[in-house]
């Protein structure tokens, strides 16, 4: 069983997934996953607890490349992590000629946020889609057009922040120093804020939960919600015009009740704008050691297509 | 004195504008030009025009190629007017057949917003720039988003309609059916109602001169005008990340107060945004006639690589 593989780890803020897919694996699909691992991020060392991880791997398959996905602001045609808001121990680290020394493994590192919108893109709910933007709901919104097969970064790199539409004007303050941007409403702690305001206790799962259980209060925040998500993305087909639109995090998992009902409300609401199909990611949590399994293989078979 | 050349034809609700260039041209800067002539719409028999107009230049000049360009839906590919709101003698016509057929020249039609917006890109204020946002300000708001000279055209063809995200959600109402759109702020119409409503008379130009003359009033039209303006240019940058923006049409004329105003407004309220050069464009109302010569002499270039 010892077939040469490519390895994906997802590196998070509390923890790191990994994914182990065969190096010849199709492209057209979600590879079949030969190891699928969570372990808790090796915060205070982290180059030492990746290549921990990686030798534990290398014991059982030969690697052809090792890809890590990393929160922050990657140079990834360096292999640097320019910076890192969760691992500040990754700060400025040349993380791609750290790992690949030790390892004797090519290593490539990319940005999470865009790993996952890749393979949401490709394996996900985009599956079939040449054009789809990826959004995720979390605290932050992020935001990624991906167009046959990779993300549109804009002339700067700051192309798709969608979380920082102003939606109203006269709004709250937004942690970008402007106000009533999409993140001030719809924004994970924007949310609870508003619960907890309308008299709920808890957090987004209480709230969505309260919904679904007919809570009044609760259907009130929502509403507002989905609500100016759905102005967010009408705006999104507008300027972009998307050929299909996913959205993850933690705020669109089952029931999907957020993004049905904006998914309602654009449908409602457009008037010239062409809807495309607005659809709950499936990858989830994953979706990021998807990403870089994704990278590693398009970058394997671009490079036995060049021998 | 009789080269083989390129004409194109900008065909408007009042003028068609004729352009012809040698069709050997450089395509790295606006060529020299053969021919330039503004002559009336022939709104009754759209087509007769076309030909006597082609047929005068033809005694000078044999035409490699002829390229038409014309406001509404084109079907480009097949060189057909779907819909065009302005010339409705040309709604549903095989332009490209009837004019080929009679001319024996190769025919293209395209459309004229788009040919406005890949010409400024490439010969006009984005010159120098691969990727470009160009948006024409008049009664209607029209953008186009250029890179590597072609339009980006979205998944279904609608991409760039900067005119229609919402500015202000308690607004007035669009032509488009929803509310507050930025075309109901600054569009041509809606910028000399607001002018009229403040006391003043006459159109966008009368506005214009009356606020470089310090007129408060006037200034306090166009500084609003301005100001949701900076706002679609903010979310602009936020979502799609130009690496310049290029702003034309009547209201952004000579002496550029609206344009200077709105890129002060986004300079001082851009926070991560990367906001980058916003010039008024050059080409004005020959950027349509400039577009058709630039796709034929692009036609004509690529054939002769293919024989």
């Amino acid at each position: 069983m010892s077939i040469p593989a490519v390895l994906g780890l997802d590196v998070g803020g509390s923890s790191v997934k990994l994914l182990l897919a065969a190096a010849d694996a199709s492209l057209s699909s979600a590879p079949e996953i030969l190891s699928r691992r969570r372990i808790p991020t090796p915060l205070s060392g982290p180059v030492d607890g990746l290549v921990e991880i990686a030798e534990s791997v290398l014991q059982e398959h030969p690697l052809v490349r090792l890809v890590v996905s990393v929160p922050g602001i990657v140079d990834e045609a360096r292999g640097v992590v320019v910076r890192s808001a969760n691992i500040p121990a990754l700060d400025g680290c040349p993380l791609a000629e750290r790992l690949s020394s030790r390892l004797d493994v090519p290593v490539s590192v990319i940005n999470d946020g865009h790993a996952a919108a890749v393979a949401e893109a490709a394996w996900g709910a985009g599956a079939g889609s040449a054009d789809c933007f990826v959004l995720a709901l979390g605290t932050g919104i992020a935001g990624a057009h991906v167009v046959n097969g990779a993300v549109v970064p804009g002339a700067h790199g700051f192309a798709g922040e969608l979380g920082h539409i102003t939606i109203d004007p006269a709004g709250a303050a937004c942690s970008c120093g402007r106000r009533g941007c999409l993140e001030t409403i719809i924004g994970a702690q924007a949310l609870s804020a508003a619960w907890n305001a309308a008299g709920g206790s808890g957090g987004p799962e209480t709230l969505l939960h309260a919904y679904a259980s007919g809570d009044a209060r609760a259907v009130a925040v929502v509403q507002r919600g989905a609500s100016a998500l759905a102005e967010g993305l009408l705006t999104l087909c507008a300027l972009v015009d998307p050929g299909r639109i996913v959205i993850g995090g933690g705020l669109a998992r089952e029931p999907h009740d957020l993004v049905r009902l904006a998914d309602r409300y654009v449908r409602e609401r457009a008037t010239f704008h062409r809807v495309p199909p607005i659809m709950p990611a499936t990858l989830r949590e994953w979706a990021g050691a998807n990403g870089a399994v994704l990278f590693g293989l398009r970058r394997e078979r671009l490079a036995a297509s060049v021998r």
